[in-house]
């Protein structure tokens, strides 16, 4: 076996068997298959593809890259929740306490901001005193405890899926369906989960823009993590406007506070309760979607989730002060408001033009070693459908930079169309994908 | 502009604009572009394809990337000729000295063996004190004083393609259209010859092996170079069994000098004289093809072509009495003959195994660094279609190494196909292709 013959047989459409792919997974890894045989190796996957075999193999060569976790001695189920990244998405930062309050173990291991999204480790961090990067030691230690922690990949966890993405990310090879699910499923699967809830975005503000490729990646996931013996449900979630209104990092932490208080927007609110319904029915401490979303808001209702959070945010070394007294995180100097020049409906918004702005800003990193401004960010007060007068605020910018936040008041007027005519708001819920199949989003709550 | 972006549209099957080609050739010449970047490229260039447009870009920007020669001070019209590599094809020998033996300029610039195929430069230093590594002022210089130069690919001439090249090698893209074409044609563009034309060959020894996929190969190298307003012609010829009776190094310049001599094998003088006769015709030095054939005829007849061969030695450095005196060129110690063990016709030689084992037994290279032995290799007595009797010699070896002798002995004979039935020999010359189209060869001389 060598790596030309495996680059030829996938040149030429032909099946990798599972030795073929263990073997240029663990190559790589060990840096005794160049990256340029790879990047071949890697278009060739992204312009032939990989079946469902295939990225069982990829999957499963990735995952054993590294350690994987075994919370078996947890009697509880494991179930951790996956975003695949949108713009104000905060809903990790709720559910996480939330579902663990319920009496689900919650083991996350989270991401950094990615392009014009945020990430929850970004979030979590602007927490004073805040730690994501616990051992695996220690991540254990608080599941045990706490039933929650959220922390970073650590290079003990999947270093294959590491390296192949850095490498994916500068050859044009991310946007791949066996690609993604393997990133995504070899890290979830190392973790020791037992079952995954995944919220698939789709609209102008995620990474997947056509509904067809959203519901292709949900069935891919969902269809691998079943030969690994995992449960997994996705849902397919609107990202065509900021989930909620807060966009950035401390802003999020408070909507996220707010939304355990009972006291969050909205469209947040409805995501937030529908991903952790599931994560109950899967974490069997819930028969069905009612039983399970009347759980959560009791839990919220309680103050067990506000508490919940509280416990996680004091075990990863933050201040839990914060749930109180919101001035104890990083704030911006400046606060700009944005009006409207007109009267009418918001028609839509561009959202992936509202996460590049908020990145711009400082929010994100624009290099890999940029440092993130945790107190600046967005607050997005219209919403598509929403009726707005002339010199009504659309939106609040929070910056440390008068000019940044002049620029962005730009970006962000130009984001926005609002039309004479009637708009329906959006759903944000549209479809559930399971082993079953999928359907067509129908509670309404 | 960046390569990431020029991966992209290639990679989603986008046409690329010539500046993009530009960058990205110059870029990997420089060594600003990275090797694992442009494999993603040369990935998606095979599986996707380019134009006319892109492939004339293409072939421009690496012939750019290093000197572009001007023979136009000299008057004669500057033809070369290119083979896509077989085995046994030893016809560049002898139609350099041939063709320029009746007036028309052959500047060539020649490559080594590949895989399991002779290279021009490897046997003409057979010849004892023979120079391929002439400098381009040498080149030159010879070209004009006697008509002929044969020199090996200098760091002057196509650097771009020459790492290219190295990159195909390793990442299984060597085989796609558009970079085989521009790969032949920026060298033969840059070396400064008026026209062109191209051996194609087509069978089990060559590098196609599908009709349809040679006569593409053909047609895009003819209108490439038309792009380029160089006049093309390309003659598809078979490679189902070598080319001659020799194979391997100094025993292919001895079969190029009896060829010269006129007493060169059939089908290995036909090819030579199909070959020769285009070459005479775009070099003006003929009307016709009866012309051109009864022109190249009457050299050999002369002595006039090898007296040109015995000048281009001389020129590089190499000894000429090797035409009268065979014994100064190298010879293998052992002569092992191959003796057929059944009675009845040649139904086929599976010319690649020959190849592989004329490389193993020293003709060529395993590995970049290997050394040639020059006086090994082969002289395959029976043809295609060749009568056969039980006992009587199919080949024979020539080795300096017993074991090795033996086991190319198995090899051969294995590659040996005898059927009961009577067989047809091989027509060797298939097809003509010029800017006007394909016709099947049909002038029988």
């Amino acid at each position: 076996m060598n790596m030309y013959e495996i680059i030829s047989k996938k040149r030429d459409k032909k099946k990798l068997t599972s030795e073929e792919i263990q073997y240029f997974v663990s190559g790589y890894t060990k840096g005794t298959i160049p990256d340029y045989q790879m990047s071949a190796l890697l278009m060739a996957i992204f312009l032939n593809g990989m079946d469902a075999e295939e990225t069982f193999g990829l999957t499963l060569s990735m995952m054993r890259s590294g350690k994987v976790m075994d919370l078996s001695f947890i009697a509880r189920t494991k179930v951790d929740k996956h975003s695949t990244g949108g713009v104000g998405d905060k809903a990790s930062l709720i559910l996480a306490p939330l579902v663990a309050a319920c009496g689900v173990t919650v083991p996350m291991i989270s991401g950094r901001g990615l392009g014009h999204t945020g990430g929850t480790l970004d979030k979590l961090e602007s927490i004073p005193g805040f730690k994501t990067n616990l051992s695996l030691r220690k991540f254990v230690e608080n599941l045990s405890e706490i039933g929650v922690s959220v922390i970073g990949q650590t290079a003990e966890i999947a270093p294959a899926d590491k390296k192949i993405y850095a490498l994916r990310d500068v050859t044009s090879t991310v946007n791949s369906l066996p690609l993604i699910s393997a990133s995504i499923l070899s890290k979830k699967l190392a973790e020791g989960a037992d079952a995954l809830v995944f919220d698939v975005k789709l609209g102008n503000g995620a990474f997947m823009q056509k509904e067809e490729e959203s519901i292709l990646l949900a069935k891919n996931l969902i269809q691998t993590a079943k030969r690994f013996k995992k449960k997994a449900v996705a849902l397919i979630t609107d990202m065509n406007e900021p989930l909620g209104e807060a966009v950035g990092n401390s802003i999020e932490v408070i909507e996220a506070i707010q939304s355990l208080k009972g006291r969050g927007p909205e469209d947040l609110r409805k995501v937030t309760l529908a991903l952790g319904a599931y994560m109950l029915i899967l974490g069997r401490k819930a028969k069905n979607f009612k039983e399970a979303k009347e759980k959560l808001e009791e839990s919220i209702k309680s103050g067990k989730a506000l508490h919940k959070f509280k416990q996680m945010v004091k075990k990863q070394g933050g201040d839990p002060g914060v749930v109180d007294d919101y001035r104890l995180l990083p704030w911006a100097k400046h606060k700009i408001t944005i009006e409207s020049g007109q009267t009418g409906y918001v028609k839509s918004i561009n959202t992936l033009k509202i996460g590049l702005s908020a990145v711009k800003l400082g929010a994100g990193r624009e290099r890999l070693d940029s440092k993130i401004d945790p107190g600046v960010g967005f607050l997005i007060k219209k919403k598509v459908g929403d009726q707005v007068e002339k010199g009504e605020n659309l939106a609040v910018i929070f910056s440390n930079d008068l000019k940044k936040g002049e620029w962005a008041k730009q970006e962000i007027k130009e984001a926005y169309q609002i039309s004479r005519k009637r708009i329906n708001k959006l759903k944000k819920l549209l479809y559930l994908i399971d082993e079953k199949g999928i359907k067509k989003w129908n509670v309404d709550f």
